[in-house]
């Protein structure tokens, strides 16, 4: 897929994924309309196939290459759930998958990679380096790139998560959505784009690091380097080609603290009882907070992952 | 209700508390399937009003009543999941709730219960002291008694998890049930037994405090007083009405290791990212150790409840 994702595009990826991954419920919570304001629709990716939305742009990647292609395996770099999810689509196919990590990944993540047969190689937490090795182990082995966002194969899946939310929901006003490298935000502000055009897609990022925020402003990519957040699926600057779709179909991004993060994440496992990484608690955030005008409105959530370490949890 | 409920009884009282509760959904997974090696199907009620089964019997008392018996509130201990329930139920029909609770119950408890209306008046973790307590706020307010357990009303409105569970899931081979005071058991027992006699009813307990295995084993209610687990919604023992029920309908009851019931615990929240409260794992973890033997059986569990206290959790 050499241009932006036409609607067809992601209904081919939907009906192309559709068997390897789940049809994620959509919750709804009496309290969390109470403090919101707004009846608010949370689509359940943490509820999703390795725990995270990041299944669906994977899969889309690996299932679109053909066998010649794919005897070489994939191969990415991903301290993340991408990682997971690129292990598990390229097992699927019976193909090896290489993932770059740096060393100091946690364990929950490499066992993550591991348990769904991807091959970790470790880099360090240098940037150079990570993209050195990774050239390295994919002119070694001859391994497929599947970039984590920056792809529009990727971009396609990951906006399937908003053909099925509007499918589930009806009349939504807007959808808000965390963002990191802004495959998951892209490819939702393209499918509402195409299928519900008055919808407002919103995209909610940590003020710790806000670069999508300040490029958004900006009208060029402004990275935030060496920035970090607990929320640490966004810590990556939006690329190329999210941001050319973000800057053009998104009608806005709103920062939230850390503390909101958290808070938010707590209230989730505590009114609803489902398990979100803080990632993904970061557009209730900005609900809980006021941060966007939401008054009477219906709001659809995405909640992205469910991964977290329950040995390191962000309180107590 | 005077007598055993029948399934007449039972089903009456779903009907009555279905505009007031959840019919709960009923969960799948793939990596607890591979563990037990049986096809396992959880029944969700930590997504349950209240966070708890408990709900379902709470309303079934209080709707039972007319309004005049309902004038001067209800009363019950319970420094747990009953007391919130109980408060909501009441709250409903406009009526108080009281609520005897001991002073050392955790803040999480005590901010449920008031945040449904209830009135706590605190006792001491004497048990004379609490039915003392009880016996006077019932004596000064003239309220009416709806005993946590061991009430023929309770029974039936926590049978009511089989009838959606049974309505849910064809062909089930056995369900397994946590056990505490015997009112969730006892009340499924009855209902399996009228309307799916050939499904096993097992209880699993704590070994910490198996005074419903001792009692079952021997034919008469052996107390374990004093006796502590993690799982400490099921501290309780049986009372007479419900283990009258167990005796007769359930087929066998298994005991689980406190370690086990963490691991279970972490298992549930690691892979479903549902929050499980550790009384709810306790079942599963009769499952992932083995003590029961299920090779491909269509195996129900019961996840009572998902109220945990996120600053006090048993692992790291």
């Amino acid at each position: 897929m050499q241009s932006i994702p036409t609607l067809n595009d992601i209904q081919t990826a939907h009906a192309r994924i559709a068997p390897y991954i789940h049809r994620t419920p959509v919750l709804v919570n009496r309290q969390i309309d109470e403090r919101a304001g707004a009846s608010v629709f949370c689509k359940c990716e943490n509820l999703q196939k390795v725990g995270a939305f990041k299944i669906r742009g994977a899969s889309n990647a690996v299932l679109s290459l053909n066998d010649e292609e794919l005897e070489r395996g994939v191969a990415t770099h991903s301290s993340g759930n991408h990682g997971a999810a690129l292990s598990m689509a390229a097992a699927v196919r019976g193909a090896t998958a290489h993932i770059v990590m740096p060393e100091t990944a946690s364990r929950i993540k490499m066992e993550a990679v591991q348990e769904y047969g991807g091959r970790i190689v470790y880099c360090s937490t240098d940037p150079a380096n990570r993209q050195e090795v990774l050239d390295r182990v994919i002119a070694e082995t001859g391994a497929h790139l599947v970039h984590p966002f920056d792809d529009y194969r990727i971009i396609a899946g990951q906006g399937t998560v908003a053909l099925e939310l509007l499918e589930q929901v009806e009349g939504l006003d807007m959808i808000l959505v965390p963002v990191g490298g802004g495959g998951l935000i892209g490819g939702i502000a393209l499918a509402v784009r195409y299928l519900s055009p008055s919808t407002r897609v919103i995209g909610v990022e940590p003020k710790a690091v806000d670069d999508a925020f300040r490029s958004f402003k900006a009208g060029h990519i402004i990275p935030v380097p060496g920035a970090t957040s607990i929320a640490d699926g966004l810590l990556t600057t939006v690329g190329e080609k999210t941001f050319d779709i973000i800057s053009r179909h998104v009608h806005d991004i709103v920062t939230v603290e850390e503390s909101d993060i958290v808070e938010a994440m707590r209230f989730v496992w505590t009114r609803m009882k489902t398990i979100v990484e803080p990632s993904a608690a970061v557009p209730l955030a900005a609900l809980l907070t006021q941060r966007i005008h939401v008054a009477g409105s219906r709001v659809g959530v995405v909640f992205s992952g469910g991964n977290v370490d329950l040995d390191r949890l962000p309180w107590g």
